[in-house]
């Protein structure tokens, strides 16, 4: 274990010094871009310079890095490491995402709070130690909160000081916030007919992860949602469970345009201080790895017991009832998913729901020879032509700047990822249509102008459509379903996921981690000359692909010899 | 003024004691409050139970304490002082203020941001001293720019732990970002093109206030939103500042009925690092103080030559342009100043068009006698009407709770704010009408049930209107244009603030201070004997009173023999 930590660890060493420096370059890339000057001369059209410098198949994390920064997604946050600022191309998607979901917990009946972003740590202590005015507190904690409040002791923001005073006590900057709101669900529930007690919270958190950060997937501070609630039973608890987490897969397959697999997480990866955690499962075919994409947890009666939230039996009166609860989140890492999936050589590809700008309309074939009033004429038809899209509710500008070839801004809007390309010069104009390019696919044609409002529209939703079957074939036809052990490492190494035969002990998994590492080989599309990593579970899917037989299917580790309980998705994972 | 400060202090102490008290004991009636339990027994009607047990009138702080507590905006966070829960009901107006003022600054192109919350301690430090790599920033700091720095440095929260380990360099929790973000607009801004360059994000700030907190007023953390935006030359930048100004005083105006005085404050009040402060002022007839609303600063040339924030002279190549910035913020406190306004003894009254429930239903007129069908009929009969009034877009619910007496209801819904009650019963339906009592100003009538669809919107606007239109009068009332010192302070001690000429030297503004502080008095509308509090000035109105003659007409200060420039407004004032 150590030695295989200790390899890892150089690794990730290495991993960093190799992000560094791509970073650095991208950076200089970026100033030494041709901007546009004072000098007003013509900015130079080479693709190289403005577009991303790494290829994605030869080098996915650099292609990564680059392509956030160049794409204006995020800019580093040089002062302090593991922060990203969001720059308005993402914040707008971020926005989207909160507009859908806000509006379907909405009609669910949950209302938004807003809690301190500190959590004292008289409170967590109190919680840790059972001192005297606090008997019995100790008691009530299970396995699963002592877990939760200590697995995010480690990466905790401790502040200390006030001006320049010292604080009595210290307080840390919310990981998450069960421990800063259940005192208060305590006593605000007070009977049953307070249930179900739903709240979510849209904020920042902060995990001072000691892991590499990654824009938008590892961050130390990020923006999300996180809903908790509470009900009178377990059913009506895991019913509300399903149906947060098919409004995450709404997300991702309706907005992003990105496929996932629901399932349930298996022990060693639920969420600490979960009865169980379901999850969407998401998987980048670059590098055959899987991510997770968003969790929605039953949290049981572990808190409640905890904090002592309960109600009196609405059946039995004179019956406590422990409440059971739920805790849900989703948080901006799902950009980076939407980045990573989609995102090619040329730059970012944005699902048309949720771009910012649908469509690009660039005025071309305009030459030394034309007159002012024939370029006039083109901007006049180009305006006309936003407005006609505008009032069908396309999300559409023109691309006015004088002192930029098309062919220059063709390629700035294919990194920033706009899905359609509109083009119309003097001899689109002469046959009353515009040529279009489609970002997806590269696939070009011609509108007749005519039927603009209705086709431009048509192609957007083509557009969403395609690149969601397109993920959904590559996922589908990279999850292989095994019987055979031998085939496990060679399939992740060709870039796939697996789903086996697994007992679901937490021995057993960790187990299959260390057999299905691998040797350093030769540097892979993750860049990166590294031992292969081990396979995780990424969750026992609700889609079985096929039966288990009780007490007949065998778990597929060679080494284990117990029954199998479920297929289980394993694979190498963010 | 050392003594003043330590009377203020024990008058603070004091404060602080009575508020604890108060909360104390609002927490207890919370406690004790009879709730929907699982004994079903009929809850007690009393209204002294449910509502606030202290009169505005008589102790005002108290009143407003117990208010925000009753009415669950807030919640009380015990864990650390200063720090405040927002409820659903406090959120539901933010949200409000939030779409109204996002929609406003996205039509004038306003893009959002966001940024890290900690400020690296090294960046604060790289400008305070001027090191060895650092030759000449120092230079570029303005007296302003020191200020804005150092204005912020006593109210710092500092993180400078994470897990167990020490962090190399502390990091500080944003109280504002200009010194966030600046340092990115100089990368960012590279040509006049790219002017006017604005950015704006929704988030939280922490300032470790010293001074005892107050709910929305004053608290140690807070939401907000905060405009950072950069222009090419000064008057650009002037204009932004007003019409930002002007969309503070709709929020004010249109949606909190809370009228405003616009005007630019003076140097004492301005922002630390502002070339000029723009204001809006609002007033608090039961204590006669005034409370500044939201304000918007014009930075000038400050920070963007201490960040080197610059482009080139669009016509004069060679020449450098320092950009001219603007920064300007709303916060939560909103909530507080209409609650202020607007409540009574009864609670809160909401004007109607950001009250999250504009009108409540709910069943009356059914006695021991009722049968079980006359009641189901009563109850489908709300139903209807109800959604007769979600058709006319009117935010309506049915009380039906059935352990409660109606008296109750109208107490509990008049202690949260509904615009407007409609009552009904067997004698109403038989007559076709609905019953209604206005929550502003207690007015009852009826309205033929064939005409719910229209009258409902009109009264409720009427109701805004009115709750405006009464602020707004007794505002006027109580600006008293002065030119005699004498009537300065019995004009404050009866609730008054006052204009009058001013000749807008700090050191006079000063002594106008000290000068109008008052002995101890019994307590007054605001609970305390204490000295009165000198008054500071509020605002420079954009609208004068009258005409300053040049040379001629003297500063008010009887001490001051300069001549003054414009009237000022001052009061006492939180």
């Amino acid at each position: 274990m150590e030695e295989a930590q200790a390899q890892s660890k150089n690794a990730l060493k290495k991993a960093e010094k190799q992000a560094k420096m791509a970073a650095a370059k991208a950076e200089k890339a970026a100033k030494t871009l041709p901007v546009v000057g004072g000098a007003g001369k013509k900015a130079n059209d080479s693709k190289e310079i403005i577009g991303i410098t790494v290829s994605k198949a030869e080098n996915f994390p650099i292609w990564y890095q680059e392509l956030v920064l160049k794409a204006e997604l995020v800019e580093y946050y040089s002062e302090i490491s593991g922060f990203y600022i969001l720059r308005p191309a993402a914040m707008y998607i971020w926005n989207g995402i909160r507009k859908f979901f806000q509006e379907k917990i909405e009609e669910m009946g949950i209302e938004e709070t807003n809690f301190p972003m500190f959590l004292s740590s008289k409170s967590l202590e109190k919680r840790l130690t059972s001192d005297a005015g606090e008997v019995g507190i100790r008691d009530l904690r299970t396995r699963a909160t002592t877990e939760h409040v200590e697995g995010f002791a480690p990466e905790l923001a401790w502040v200390t000081k006030a001006g320049d005073k010292d604080l009595e006590v210290p307080v840390a900057v919310r990981p998450t916030s069960e421990a800063v709101m259940y005192p208060y669900y305590r006593k605000w529930i007070r009977s049953h007919r307070d249930l179900p007690f739903r709240l979510n919270q849209w904020n920042n958190v902060v995990r001072w992860e000691a892991k590499q950060t990654t824009p938008f997937i590892r961050t130390r501070e990020f923006l999300w949602q996180e809903g908790h609630t509470a009900h009178l039973t377990e059913e009506l608890a895991a019913k509300e469970v399903l149906e947060i987490l098919d409004l995450y897969a709404a997300v991702y397959n309706e907005l992003l345009a990105v496929p996932v697999v629901r399932g349930k997480k298996t022990e060693n990866e639920k969420f600490a201080g979960a009865l169980w955690t379901s999850t969407c499962e998401a998987y980048i075919p670059t590098n055959g790895r899987g991510i997770q994409g968003a969790t929605s947890h039953a949290l049981g009666q572990n808190f409640s017991k905890m904090f002592d939230i309960s109600v009196e039996d609405p059946e039995k009166k004179q019956d406590k009832i422990h409440v059971w609860q739920n805790s849900w989140g989703l948080s901006t890492r799902v950009i980076g998913v939407m980045v990573m999936l989609h995102g090619d050589d040329k730059g970012l590809v944005i699902p048309p729901r949720i771009s910012k700008l649908q469509v690009i309309l660039i005025p071309v074939g305009l030459t030394a020879k034309t007159t002012p009033e024939e370029r006039t004429k083109l901007l006049t038809q180009l305006d006309e032509l936003q407005s006609t899209l505008k009032k069908a509710k396309v999300r559409a500008d023109v691309d006015t700047r004088d002192n930029y070839s098309p062919g220059y801004k063709f390629a700035d809007w294919e990194l920033k990822g706009v899905p359609l390309r509109l083009e119309f010069g003097p001899k689109d104009a002469a046959q009353a249509v515009v040529s279009y390019a489609r970002r997806d696919t590269g696939a070009k044609g011609t509108i007749p102008i005519a039927n603009l409002a209705t086709e431009v529209p048509e192609i957007l939703e083509i557009i969403q459509k395609d690149m969601y079957n397109r993920a959904d074939e590559s996922f589908k036809s990279h999850r292989l379903v095994l019987r055979e052990w031998e085939k496990v490492v060679p399939a992740l190494d060709s870039r796939n996921v697996v789903l086996i035969p697994f007992c679901e002990e937490p021995s057993c998994e960790e187990r299959i981690k260390e057999l299905t590492k691998g040797q350093e080989q030769e540097p892979g599309p993750d860049g990166l000359k590294q031992p292969t990593m081990g396979m995780k579970s990424l969750c026992i899917p609700f889609d079985q692909p096929d039966i288990i037989v009780a007490n007949e299917t065998k778990c597929l580790n060679p080494e284990c010899g117990r029954f199998a309980k479920s297929w289980t998705m394993f694979g190498r994972s963010y």
